[in-house]
C-alpha cells in the first residue's frame, strides 16, 4: 500500500507500535509534537522539528527567502509554546537546488535570525545538502521547560472547556489570496491575512504564561487545524469534543476574503490549519482567571469554542445549544499526503 | 551568484560570519559537526544533524529501505563518536513521495531501530511531510558528553601525528561497483565494499576510548574524505597538516575494485568520503599507547598518515620524505553544491 492511501497520522501511528517503548529519561516520546527529555538538570529538554517542503508547503514565487525564514522558525516556536517551554537552540538542515542564489540563502537566513533572536533563542549549528528536485528547509529546535510548568496533549478532562487564542482562519484566507491573485479584496484586509499565511507569529509568551497559571489541563498549536488538533488532544486524552462553530474566533477581514472568493470561512477557520494560535482545555471555573490574566500580561484574547464531553476520541462540530451541524464530523485537518 | 558556484563549505562560512556570536549556553555554535551545549546539567548536550537525499546520498534502486534507515543513523552517531560524545535521541524528519510504499517506511525504521538500538539511543519524535520530487530523510541526534571528554576540531598543534581508525576508500570502492554493476570482482570483496558504503559503521566505542585517553587533540570523523575532514581539522585549529600517501591504510579489497575499476585507490582513500573511520591528532610520544589501549579495548587498529607541521590552514599531500606528490593539494573532499 502506498502513503497516499495510508494518510499521515495512521502512518505515526504504525511507526509507534514497531518502535519500542521509550527508556527512562524521555518523558514524552514518539507521537506528541515535541519530544520530553530528562537531561538530568534542573529542566526538561524539549525537542522538535518541523519542516517546509517546496510545493508542498511553499512556492518559491509567492513567498520571500526572508519570509521563509521567519515561517520555519515561528512554526517550531509554535511547538515549544504550546509545552509552555522556552526555545533555545535550533539546527537548521536545508536541501538545495545547485542553481538557488546565495540570496536566497542570505535572506532565509536573515529571517530565521530575526524570529529566532526574537524568541530568545539561537542558530547552533545545522547541514547544508544538494537536492535536484524541490528545496527542503527543516529546522530541529530544542528549548527547555521547567517540569511544574510542562503542559502536554494528553490532560483534557470531560467538563474542560476548550479555547483557543485569538483568531481561526486566516491563513488559510491568506493562501487563498496568493492562490488566486485575481481575487479583489480591500488591500488592509488582503494585507492582513497574506502576512498572517507568509509570516505567522508564534504565540510564544502566551505559552509560558498559560502554563504558570497552573490551571491548563492540555494543550497544543493550532497546525493542522483546529479540528485536527484537537483531535490529537482527544487522542491522548481518551476524551470526546465538541465544537461549537458560533463560537469560533472569525476575524472580520478573514470573513470578507472567504466572501470575495465564495469559500466558507468557518471551514477554514476549522480544518484551514497553520493558525498557530494555542489550543487549550481548562476546568469551566478557572476560565474567567485564564482569560483576564492573558489578556491582562499580552493584550492577547481567548475564546471558548467548544468543551469536553466525555469518554471516547472523536471531535463533532455541533451547536452550543447541541444542535447538529452540517460540518458534522468535518475533516480531520491538514493530511500532508493526501493533500493535493 | 549561484550556491553551485560558491560551494558548501564557503556558504557556511558566509552563514556563519552573520550570524551574532553564539550566547554562553553554547560552548561551541554554528561551523562543527556538533552543536556542544551547556544545560546546566553534569554533561554537555551534544547535537547533530544529517541528511540522505534521494538521488544525492542515495539511489532507490540501489539501496533497500532498511540500509538506508541503518545508514542515516549510523552517519549521526560517527557525528557524535568524533566527540568522544554517547548518542541518547534521535528525531526523524521524512519527507515522502505520496507514491512511497508503507513498506519503504517500515523497512527505513527497522533499519534506524536497529543502529540506533545498537547505539544506545533511542527515536523519540520527528516529522512527516510530503514532497513531488525526491525523498528526504533528516534526521537529527541528540547526545552527551562529560565536558573533561569533550574533544573537537580546534585542539591540533604544531608536532601532532594524524592518525585514522581502520581503512579508508572501501566506500568510495562500493559506490564504484554501485554505479558500474558491469565491473566483475570476486564476490567476497564485492560485498564487503558495498556493505561499507551502504551501512557505514560509526565508531562509536572508539570515539569514547581515544577521549577517554586525555591525549587526542583534535577528532573528527571521516565523511568528507580524510583530506577534506584533516582541512576542517586545520582550519578549525589555525594550523598546517601534510598527509603522507603511501601511509594511507588502504584494503586489498579496495586496491582490488581499484584495480578493475582502472581507478586509483590512494584517491579514493584521500577524497572518496564516507568512510565514517575516527581521524584524529595527538602528540607523537602518546601515539604507541593510544594505539596499544585502542585495539587491546576494540580490536580497531589506527595508522598515522601524517602530520601537523605548523601555522597556517592548508593540507599538503606529500611522502613521509618530504618528497612532493602527484596530488598535490588534491581536491577539498566532497561538495554537495559541486558533485555531479
Amino acid at each position: 500500500m502506498r502513503i497516499g492511501e495510508f494518510g499521515e497520522f495512521e502512518l505515526i501511528r504504525r511507526i509507534g507500535t514497531f518502535l519500542p517503548g521509550p527508556p527512562g529519561d524521555v518523558v514524552v516520546g514518539i507521537g506528541d509534537d515535541v519530544a520530553v527529555l530528562n537531561v538530568s538538570g534542573p529542566e526538561y529538554l524539549l525537542a522538535t522539528c518541523d519542516a517546509q517542503v517546496e510545493n508542498i508547503h511553499f512556492i518559491r514565487a509567492a513567498t520571500t527567502p526572508y519570509q521563509l525564514g521567519r515561517k520555519i522558525v515561528a512554526i517550531n516556536v509554535s511547538d515549544i509554546a504550546a509545552c509552555g517551554g522556552r526555545p533555545k537552540w535550533a539546527l537548521v538542515s536545508l536541501a538545495l537546488t545547485p542553481d538557488t542564489g546565495v540570496d536566497f540563502v542570505d535572506g532565509l537566513y536573515a529571517g530565521m535570525q530575526e524570529e529566532i533572536h526574537a524568541a530568545g533563542a539561537s542558530i547552533v549549528g545545522g547541514n547544508l545538502s544538494g537536492i535536484r528536485g524541490e528545496i527542503v528547509i527543516d529546522l530541529s529546535l530544542l528549548g527547555t521547560v521547567s517540569p511544574e510548568c510542562l503542559i502536554l496533549r494528553n490532560g483534557a478532562r470531560s467538563g474542560d472547556l476548550v479555547l483557543v487564542t485569538g483568531t481561526l482562519g486566516e491563513s488559510r484566507a491568506g493562501l487563498e489570496l496568493i492562490l488566486r491573485p485575481e481575487l479583489e479584496v480591500e488591500q488592509e484586509a488582503g494585507d492582513r491575512v497574506r502576512a498572517r499565511h507568509l509570516t505567522p507569529g508564534a504565540r510564544l509568551r502566551e505559552g509560558r504564561i498559560l502554563a504558570a497559571t497552573g490551571s491548563i489541563h492540555a494543550m497544543a498549536d493550532v497546525s493542522d487545524g483546529v479540528l485536527g488538533d484537537l483531535g490529537h488532544i482527544c487522542r491522548a486524552s481518551e476524551v470526546q469534543a465538541e465544537i461549537w462553530p458560533e463560537s469560533l474566533p472569525i476575524s472580520p477581514e478573514c470573513l470578507r476574503v472567504a466572501e470575495v472568493a465564495r469559500c466558507d470561512a468557518v471551514q477554514w477557520a476549522l480544518s484551514g490549519g497553520e493558525d498557530y494560535e494555542l489550543l487549550f482545555t481548562a476546568d469551566p471555573r478557572r476560565v474567567p482567571e485564564i482569560r483576564g490574566r492573558l489578556e491582562a500580561e499580552t493584550g492577547t484574547s481567548c475564546h471558548v469554542i467548544g468543551r469536553i464531553t466525555g469518554k471516547g476520541e472523536a471531535v463533532l462540530v455541533r451547536s452550543r445549544e447541541g444542535m447538529s451541524s452540517d460540518y458534522g464530523r468535518g475533516p480531520a485537518g491538514w493530511d500532508h499526503f493526501r493533500a493535493g
